[in-house]
């Protein structure tokens, strides 16, 4: 971060400024640099924020660097590859050569290792930077470790972005400090909803996988998003966060939706009370926590009675309140990208 | 606030030590008190808080003042009666008698005025100290000057116990930095719930009424409730701070519950689109805002669909996020008084 003094408006205030390099450049990664633009100005004068990508990486550009800033052709698709030295090898080489005090992560899942991912957040954490990531697998898989990690350099390890587009995890820090969270149940994955609608429509099981993947909302494979691995991944997420648990995706009882028949979801679906996918987790005795993914049918006046197509949702058991129900309705690419604009911005306010 | 060097586990830690004043000791005081104390240990723990009541007042008992902190006995309805001076005689003598470093408002509500809550926020505000409050009438006719003045002392204004006893203000300050708020729609009394769930059960308007007193839930005046003035106060309160608006309850049509007929409540409720209490406000150009309290039907499938009884809900519009609803499911006293401890730890965290 370098400070500069500027004038604004006759008097002068102190700017924070920040270097941010991107690990995978994709969808998530472009819509981050359209918002990051569009709330400049903003961003600015609220936060006294400043900001330039002086990272890009990814598996078809490699690794990416200028360390004085990338000019806006070049973040919104220019000729990058064509760019002069400094050409990093590697991650650590690409953090130093950007000079890099931001690092956003937002490569795809690999939900039995969350490789690469976790190495990408270690080395930036090591690096000194603030990393946000969108991978769900660094929390499942390193969550203690990586906050240690955090802790013991100064910087903050962040992931809003990765469950439920909607505040959860910033919504325990900042606003809910003292509560215990006793339970949870949630509906994770919009693809088990829209098959779920398109067979409950007459449709079939791969019209309703094709359907989602038009929406551009399945996982590369949508198999992990019918056989509950995508719920099971954010159950764990919350879990090992939320309340202290240290839960693997393995470890999660686990039923996906393929189990189901037409007949059986048309006739829930008739009745006023649908199937979806729904992940629970529950504190038991002795500081264990259960967990588990399965299809439920829900009720026409409970919590998820809105839940329908890309809608999320997660309702929680607190000590203080019997009910908290947060739901994200139709979120979109901006919405994720704003998960981790908002964690950028609670880094390093 | 008084430092304290202690030794724990083997490690010495400064513990940071806080007296709380409450003034208005009803039902919210004694439920804040209570919980207080359950999660005192917690609170010392994970935030390094350690706290006393010396302060007490209320219509009824006059300002107390004990500066080394009350005992249990008189917290829980003991005689604090026959307390040795110091005898304030009031505010502002009682703040500096008890030393306050929080004080917490929970006087009742007088909704065209919001008086005396406001002069004793000031009052709180000038001598010092961060000041706590589930009094609406507080942020809907000062909260600009309240806001203004905590910051020139270097101090908090805090009031998530006033809308919907679940986050709204924290949520907007602490999860959603520089996301825009569109619009609002809200149920947020729960009375007027109440008395269209005993109407469209073929019940008595005042049946209705009579049903939500014995649940402890009207407001003093029950025509408060029925008559939208609550929810036109809560609108205002959220308008005012997350919009940055300057309404006052007048300012908004308002319409009541009682110009529904029992035919047309019950006739909507069997077709599954039943009639609540609904608040709204929007941005309009100019940096206006518009505001409405009315009757509306809501849909089934839409987010006030699991909107029973004592739950409350409110659903924004963001420019990240179409729709991010926030549900609270049967709030009880306690639920508004951890409101108040969340504002505390967050104010002093």
């Amino acid at each position: 971060m370098w400070l500069q003094s500027i004038s604004q408006g006759g008097r002068k205030s102190n700017m924070k400024n920040f270097n941010l390099c991107l690990l995978g450049y994709g969808n998530v990664g472009g819509a981050l640099v359209r918002l990051l633009r569009e709330k400049r100005e903003e961003v600015r004068r609220e936060f006294g924020v400043e900001w330039r990508v002086t990272g890009l990486a990814s598996r078809r550009m490699g690794w990416l660097a200028a360390p004085e800033g990338f000019e806006e052709s070049e973040l919104l698709g220019g000729p990058v590859f064509r760019r002069k030295p400094p050409r990093p090898e590697n991650v650590e080489e690409w953090l130093a050569a950007a000079r890099c005090d931001v690092l956003f992560e937002t490569t795809s899942l690999e939900p039995l290792t969350g490789e690469p991912a976790i190495s990408h957040v270690r080395a930036g954490l090591r690096h000194g930077a603030h990393v946000v990531t969108a991978n769900k697998g660094t929390i499942v898989h390193a969550y203690r470790e990586l906050s240690e990690l955090a802790r013991a350099r100064g910087r903050r390890f962040m992931f809003e972005a990765t469950v439920a587009d909607c505040p959860v995890f910033s919504l325990f820090r900042g606003s809910l400090p003292a509560a215990r969270l006793l339970s949870f149940k949630g509906i994770f994955n919009s693809t088990t909803n829209v098959v779920l609608e398109a067979l409950a429509a007459g449709g079939t099981f791969e019209e309703g996988v094709g359907r989602a993947q038009a929406l551009g909302i399945t996982e590369t494979d949508p198999a992990h998003d019918v056989d509950g691995w995508d719920s099971a991944v954010k159950t764990c997420a919350l879990a090992n966060v939320l309340m202290g648990a240290d839960l693997r995706p393995a470890d999660v009882p686990r039923e996906g939706i393929r189990g189901l028949s037409r007949e059986e979801v048309r006739a829930a679906h008739a009745e006023g009370r649908p199937f979806k996918l729904v992940a629970r987790a529950r504190r038991e005795g002795g500081g264990l926590v259960s967990a588990s993914v399965r299809p439920e049918r829900v009720e026409p006046r409970g919590p998820f009675a809105a839940v329908e197509g890309t809608t999320l949702a997660v309702d929680f058991e607190l000590d203080v309140l019997p009910g908290l129900t947060v739901v994200a309705r139709d979120p979109n690419l901006k919405s994720t990208a704003y998960g981790l604009l908002a964690d950028f911005l609670n880094a390093v306010g």
